[in-house]
């Protein structure tokens, strides 16, 4: 599927109703598990997300505008968020993205791009040479895929209670 | 994490409103692709969820309790939703799950199973014996790695149009 707008608009404006739906007032034992050393809970997916939204996508596509390939992004923390969220409830993280995900929206739709907008170049610290189209893209991707995430680390909790059937569940071992 | 009623409960109720907020209103560009031969597009998987509702949990669960594992479960049939969907848009499949759903967490709920309910055996015609317990943490990990699958299955769309950042996203060659 190419990448348009309207399209990316579908799902960046969905993200923050969708991770509502899924975490909001569950208990700890389904969020704060992770899946081992250095990987995410469901907590910590959306410090994450919240950290991404002001450091991360918005950020890289004004520097893209502004300074085209000239400037290098900054690097992106990870783990960020082991700090940041410190002290704050799970529905305090979603109010948070919430809030900032919609006015990253409005900032994001007043833009306007036009096709060669976002082709325009920007330059990964690791990756190099990117363009705007690719940014926007992966933003959407980055979304879709911690939700993935999110649910996939909340299933393994149940896995030892499963009997035999995780076999089934190709998933479960990744 | 040990299997608990009220664990699964948290779960189970809220996958209706996760899948509506994930689906409701998306263009076919979103929900009809799938990841190759036998799998599934997000649409499949809503029939598919649809049809388990209807001729797995709840049916299996009763013939535990009525019948042991003197009597072998009816096979799933993991195709069954290619037939059954036809003619069905989306919405109409998330709310006919979302009434199903319904009705059977009623069911569920009222049985007020004990922890000896829940060892009771039955036969998987694959996997031979297994418990009421097993039977049910699967139905709450199958909702989990079906969400999981949809946002995999969106999320690869937009593989082509990252540029060299799907290095960054192991999930993307699941």
């Amino acid at each position: 599927m190419k990448y348009s707008l309207e399209r990316s608009y579908e799902i960046l404006d969905r993200t923050p109703a969708v991770l509502q739906a899924l975490l909001s007032g569950l208990p700890d034992d389904w969020v704060m598990p992770n899946e081992g050393p250095e990987t995410f809970s469901p907590y910590d997916v959306i410090g994450h997300l919240v950290h991404g939204e002001k450091t991360d996508w918005v950020v890289r596509a004004k520097m893209i505008l502004e300074f085209g390939n000239t400037k290098t992004f900054e690097r992106y923390d990870r783990f960020a968020q082991y700090e940041e969220s410190k002290g704050k409830s799970l529905q305090q993280l979603l109010d948070e993205f919430t809030v900032i995900r919609k006015e990253n929206m409005i900032w994001f739709k007043a833009l306007n791009l036009t096709e060669d907008d976002l082709d325009r170049q920007g330059m990964h610290p690791v990756l190099g040479d990117v363009t705007l189209r690719n940014l926007l893209a992966t933003w959407v991707v980055h979304d879709l895929t911690h939700i993935a995430q999110i649910t996939r680390v909340m299933a393994k909790q149940y896995k030892e209670e499963m009997g035999p059937w995780p076999e089934f569940f190709r998933i479960l071992n990744f």
